[in-house]
């Protein structure tokens, strides 16, 4: 059982989720940071020693998170000492097997699906948490743990979840893009953004009915060429003329009324 | 003052509206359709009088509202005979103008910024409705009608909302697109369509709280090109490689991070 943890950064993830930990009763006993000053602000926030060393490392925790950078995890792992608890890792796109050679009770992941922000804590109990473990008491621990955060526990091979974190650049970054672009279209031409919010509203309520794809609307998907002619004109002053084409015919393509516009060209 | 109405359509749009007039406690006359099937089926559920042609048009309605697909409005309003009312048309991309030369009170354009379906009546108390008239009586008139149906009302020019209805294919057809996309990706992999929900929820939170484009996260707007080129990769099978890297230039476009990428090339 998890009663105790290390926690190896102090991002955005590694904040809300410190956070969320110290609320649900965990003492956090260490946070690891490169910086001293960025350990301290979120050790201080939860009552843990900020180090900034890995020699200060503490061996006997029950559960060290790694929640760095994609790309240091792999270099920070390699200089591990042997650890008595658990090592996991928060990253959608690092398989499991970054730890193999790794001297613990185990190893896995804990990955909490959601996009976390400088600026606000993002309490955890709504977030999918995907877990994957090098074995059954390691996950059942993790399991155990996870679920005093969130009550949606997820279990979820290393395939699976780099394919998850790819759909997540789908729905978060480039859905915020989409509505960036929006804010931009709209602002440029004094209408106030919060005028589009109750439709980004109903979309997104509609989406999660069932396959989004059923629930198309537009020119594209009715192939309504006069219409998107119109629009691909308007955006070349903000040369975004190309990907309004673009993404009209992977709508096309998706929905299978693509042949109107093959024919066309 | 407005205290009865024609509509002219059945479609999403009329369904809704229809519905919502008669909360409103403003009784419709008729309702037109080019099939007496569609007519009657919409005309019945608010009891109004059917009507497929429009010589059967009663002229003495306050309001005729013309619901009807943008591109047949033009060709409905030059066949329409001299009406006692004020005229309005509910598209997005139609200008006011297309009314000209219209024997009536006035002319305007009452439009709903929505999503509308088939499936499911929209409660207009939330939706805005951008207003636009020929003359100020008629615009006082809509306006005191469209406030006892919505709680937003927004005036607008037939050039401004020609924008909007493009910022609409952005927040609306176009993120439906993304999350239709992740929804292919994670179901293709035994992955639960409903984790992506939060994701998605916080996303748009976060991007109303301002400039969605100061809230843009992923490897795109940090230039992190391993991972993109990764992604690339995956999406190849898909077909989406080249939408991906389309959608990541233009993040890296508006965030001024693009220059990266175009040494990279």
């Amino acid at each position: 059982m998890i009663h105790d943890v290390v926690l190896l950064g102090a991002g955005n993830l590694a904040t809300s989720l410190a956070v969320a930990l110290s609320n649900a009763g965990f003492p956090i006993l260490q946070v690891y940071s490169r910086t001293v000053e960025s350990a301290s602000k979120l050790a201080n926030l939860v009552g843990a020693e900020p180090i900034c060393k890995l020699e200060s490392l503490r061996t006997s925790a029950s559960i060290y998170i790694v929640a760095l950078p994609d790309d240091v995890i792999a270099s920070i792992v390699s200089v591990l000492p042997e650890l008595k608890g658990c090592v996991v890792h928060t990253s959608g796109s690092t398989p499991m097997s970054v730890f193999e050679g790794l001297r613990a009770k185990g190893f896995g992941v804990f990955y909490p699906f959601q996009t976390f922000s400088r600026s606000k804590i993002v309490p955890f109990s709504n977030i999918p948490i995907c877990l994957e473990a090098s074995n059954d008491e390691c996950y059942a621990s993790l399991e155990q743990f996870a679920s005093k955060l969130s009550g949606t526990i997820v279990p979820m091979s290393s395939e699976q979840r780099r394919w998850l974190h790819l759909s997540g650049v789908f729905a978060c970054n480039f859905t915020n893009h989409m509505l960036a672009l929006a804010y931009q279209l709209t602002t440029e031409h004094h209408i106030s953004f919060e005028v589009v919010k109750p439709l980004v509203e109903e979309t997104i309520r509609k989406a999660f009915e069932g396959n989004p794809a059923l629930y198309q609307t537009g020119p594209a998907v009715r192939n309504d060429i006069q219409t998107m002619e119109r629009h691909a004109q308007m955006l070349k002053v903000f040369g975004l003329a190309d990907l309004y084409k673009e993404l009209s015919l992977s709508i096309q393509k998706l929905s299978g009324s693509d042949k109107g516009l093959k024919n066309r060209t």
